[in-house]
């Protein structure tokens, strides 16, 4: 019987048992290696090199023809053609891995391959002569098709073929999507192969620049999405949309997009042509706003898209200005009111192929909230309404300078920080919840969220009685006050406000609790609640915690995950066997509808108020 | 053992035998008929009537669910379900067979299944209710499937599918491009259902519209190429593609080819929007312009295309006026100087299943020839120059009213008929063939070319001799004068015209020589000469084959085909199987390149004599 030898992959240290007389390439590949074998391991490109440190087999004919002597002389042989015949120690080069290597995005814990659907390919291509008249075309797919690899050209790439081809000898770079060739630019131009990756929110539109030969996100800008003009929420522009203004809307965010494509290869100091694919995700309003299609009918009963799956476009279809060849791909979304940047923030945090119980929460205009293992996952929309972003909230501001965004209240003062500690001239959403947190911990706010009045409580510290005072609106508390706290102008928390929060955490809170009674669950079984969104980003647990935002869990099961929304766009940029998986994700995210629901309204009214 | 029985279908007769226990639908199948099947065969659609004859079997339940009594009675059974116990006779009604029912294409002998790529399906799709939330895309293609079609829907067919949806009660017609969706439109548009076919010539733009529906040609319109204005033949229009040109030259043909489908379409009263296809073949360096693509490179040694194989792209990406849904289609080459054109005659001639040794001459400003039979192909190009055309010859002009198209000797005197008889003008192409045969004949043309003088025949009929003069240009034959013969003028061939016309056919019949010296067979061999071209097809076969145009074989194995390479773009419209076979077809024949021949010049200084 043959045996089996061992062999151990260094600087790893992956150790693979395998049959004497396997290729060290195969070996590799059942360690979790993948080596660059551009001739698809035929022994005739010498991209597999790796170094025997122990036992390097004999060198072979095609070792010979693609090493130098020395090379040989020190273990140097490829992959491909090495027949292992003894335990054998194996170092690879950085070199020889392929792009594929696993690493760890930052922000959220889970590893990717890098496999690009978009990839260049640097070839040289077969010169006509009069004995071989092949077409350009027909050259350069055989060249490909020498390399491993089957492809077809696209209409453009043929019109850019004839003088790439003849620019540096033959010497080009072939730009492909899959299978198909989408673009030919003469000479090596494979250093420069770039993606987009865009999380388009209501309110604000971040994109991501991402080098697709490292894998490296290598710029971030941001901006408000211009829509904003045309109405604060999914609902109003929708409404927009119906009455003749889908074309702005589109406009108005292929618009943004454009200029944060151009924000972010002015700062990596890059070409917008070497961009050649974009992935982008919104809620579903977004998404159908993008690609210019009606959103009409995600806003009347019964709330349906116009489509779910995932949308593979073209920039001129949509007006993105990166390489007129490349590719935009669109997310898909679950349902009406569940979108595509669900759909991301569940690739980030890998609900495909999760045993926990968990619960992400993206809070932002609109809450989406997702409960599930990779075996069974709900998910339903709340309207929380702009509230957390600082809208109808009387001295709300988005959080910027000068926002109020964390309350204490330490022996018995009031203790308030401020972004860019500038003197405060508002409150955003996570300063709005430590307000209300703060004073429930204090006793000022009752469970019913009405705020006492000074003469109720005459035991309690005087700077906090002092700032409870009544103005034409009502009772308010002062929460800095340009006397005492040096503001920039008094900044309060009124008692409508506090109606507002609790609007709008009731909302989020009542899909929350109706979620878990669906799921046949306890707050207490979930093992972890992801935080997503910027605003879930910076928001105190504790807080959210105290006033019922979050369901009753110990806080440390409580993880910010940051824009994972942006986050899966990237994943998709960078892997593109995950685009299956988010269409799998939004095929099999059970979306409920909370709208048509008998027990909803119940449910709502009492998760106004505060634990 | 299980018994075979024999089936047989009317009207057509045909008879299989199957195993006993087989269903009528597999039966009929097996016979080459294509039944009527939107479900599958699943016995839910109740498409598939058949009567059977003789033997019905017992009724299903399918069939009570989808027949009447009296239907039963009568020995109507759902094929999908009928299972055959003895010999049957099954009369299949017209209504139940496919589109794909054959038949016959005039002017070429071939049947092609009608089934175009371009497909209508008309649904009604469900509606959805807050129980059932599908977005209106996956309800679509849900509906879709229940008919047994697995679809995708294009960005473009999602802009308009929820208009589309809620025009008509959720009463669509889905167009298809086999298995995508590329536009769904409100109600039952069925009926409308078009496409374009066209031959893009050097110096004629020719068009067809079909009715997909029925296969039909509903009309067909030509126009002159206006590239002409740029150079007549395909040698000057890369050079000036070349030198800035190429913009101009391709909105100059897509132009062309825009009001040709505008003729199309008002001829037979019909929206351009209901044109959801157009395929195209032209010589190859047509078909590079027209997709905008470089041709350079077609006309420097060693002359090769940028594509061979068949280009699939948008209306938008040509700019071709038919629905902006639709889909482009350009039929693949074959080399630098053999195009799609030539692909499309050996479609139209049925090459690839062709057991009968034939040859196919296509005359235009260039001639392309193939020879062979489905195993073996060879073919090659021949630069003839404009004189078929009419160009470079004293009188010449197209084949237009007032042109000589025959000339005849009888009784000493010559006879001539012209284009719609009005008084003769000039002489287009067949006329100078019939001319130059006509003179041959009566030995006032040597077979060296030379135009004898009056002098030299002191005996030959006076009507002739006269005709014999010598003007400026050298000697002349009047072919018909103002005076005598009632002409709007004297109309001539000159000494200078038999050169033109040496060289033409020279190089058409030197190409013809060595393509069956390389088949390795001789002219008698060929069981079938094939003309081809709106030349070919009004040429006299005799006066051809008199002028060693055409090799030596019996006239009556001459078939003039027409618009072949036309004939071939409507084949793949009608029939989607057919652009594989064209592809096949390109990749088989093989190219010869005379430019590179050692025997070539010899062989075309003999072939400028006369026989």
């Amino acid at each position: 019987m043959r045996g089996f030898i061992k062999v151990t992959f260094q600087p790893l240290g992956q150790s693979v048992y395998v049959p004497a007389g396997e290729t060290a390439l195969d070996a590799a590949l059942e360690g979790g290696l993948e080596l660059h074998t551009p001739c698809g391991g035929h022994g005739t490109c010498g991209g597999c090199r790796v170094v025997f440190v122990s036992a390097a087999p004999e060198p072979t004919r095609e070792d010979r023809t693609h090493l130098s002597e020395s090379e040989i002389e020190a273990g140097v042989r490829l992959a491909c053609r090495a027949k292992l015949a003894d335990d054998s120690v194996i170092s690879v080069p950085e070199t020889t891995l392929r792009k594929d290597s696993k690493f760890l995005l930052h922000g959220i814990m889970r590893e990717v391959a890098l496999r690009p659907s978009i990839e260049k390919i640097h070839l040289r291509v077969t010169e006509a002569t009069l004995e071989d008249q092949r077409a350009d075309a027909d050259m350069l797919m055989d060249g490909l098709k020498a390399l491993g690899r089957e492809a077809t050209l696209s209409h453009a790439a043929l019109g850019c073929l004839p003088g790439a081809l003849r620019a540096e000898g033959h010497n080009v770079t072939a730009v492909m999507d899959d299978s198909e060739v989408i673009c030919v630019e003469g000479g090596d131009t494979s250093g420069a192969l770039y993606a987009v990756a865009f999380d388009i929110g209501t309110t604000t539109v971040v994109g991501m620049l991402l080098d697709l030969n490292t894998g490296a996100e290598v710029a971030v800008a941001a901006r408000t999405n211009p829509q904003v003009s045309y109405g604060d929420d999914v609902v109003s522009r929708i409404s927009y949309a119906g009455d003749g203004g889908l074309g702005k809307l589109h406009g108005a965010v292929t618009g943004c997009v454009n200029e944060i494509i151009d924000d972010l290869a002015k700062e990596a100091g890059i070409s917008r042509r070497s961009i050649y694919q974009a992935v982008l995700c919104g809620n579903t309003t977004m998404s159908h706003l993008f690609l210019g299609i009606e959103p009409t009918y995600v806003a009347q009963a019964p709330y349906v898209a116009v489509f779910r799956g995932a949308v593979r476009t073209s920039p001129a279809a949509v007006g993105i200005e990166i390489s007129p060849d490349g590719r935009v791909v669109v997310l898909p979304n679950v349902a009406g009111f569940i979108g595509g940047d669900t759909v991301g923030v569940m690739l980030a945090a890998d609900f495909a192929h999760s045993e926990k119980l968990r619960m992400a929460v993206d809070i932002g205009t609109n809450g989406e909230i997702v409960i599930g293992t990779s075996t069974r996952m709900l998910c339903a929309s709340a309207a929380a309404g702009p509230a957390f972003e600082g809208a109808r909230i009387r001295h709300g501001m988005r959080a910027a300078a000068g926002a109020i965004e964390t309350i204490r209240i330490e022996d018995g003062r009031l203790v308030i920080s401020t972004i860019n500690d500038e003197p405060a001239v508002g409150l955003c959403g996570t300063g709005l919840i430590d307000a209300v947190a703060a004073l429930l911990d204090a006793g000022l706010i009752e469970s019913t969220g009405r705020l006492v009045s000074a003469d109720e409580i005459p035991d309690a510290p005087e700077d906090l009685r002092r700032r409870l005072q009544v103005n034409s609106t009502g009772p308010i508390f002062v929460l800095a006050d340009p006397e005492t706290d040096g503001a920039a102008r008094q900044v309060a928390l009124s008692q409508r406000d506090i109606r507002e929060l609790q609007l709008a955490k009731g909302a989020i809170q009542a899909a929350i609790t109706i979620l878990l009674k669906e799921y046949g669950v306890a707050a207490g079984d979930l093992d972890e609640i992801l935080l997503a969104g910027a605003f879930g980003n910076y928001i105190s647990r504790e807080s959210a915690l105290r006033i019922g935002l979050l369901p009753d869990v110990p806080p440390e099961r409580i993880t910010q995950i940051g824009n994972a929304a942006g986050t899966g766009s990237k994943l998709v940029a960078l892997d593109k066997g995950l685009l299956e998986e988010a269409e799998r994700l939004s095929l099999d995210a059970r979306y409920l509808e909370l709208a048509g629901r008998a027990d909803f309204q119940g449910v709502f009214a009492e998760s106004m108020m505060f634990p």
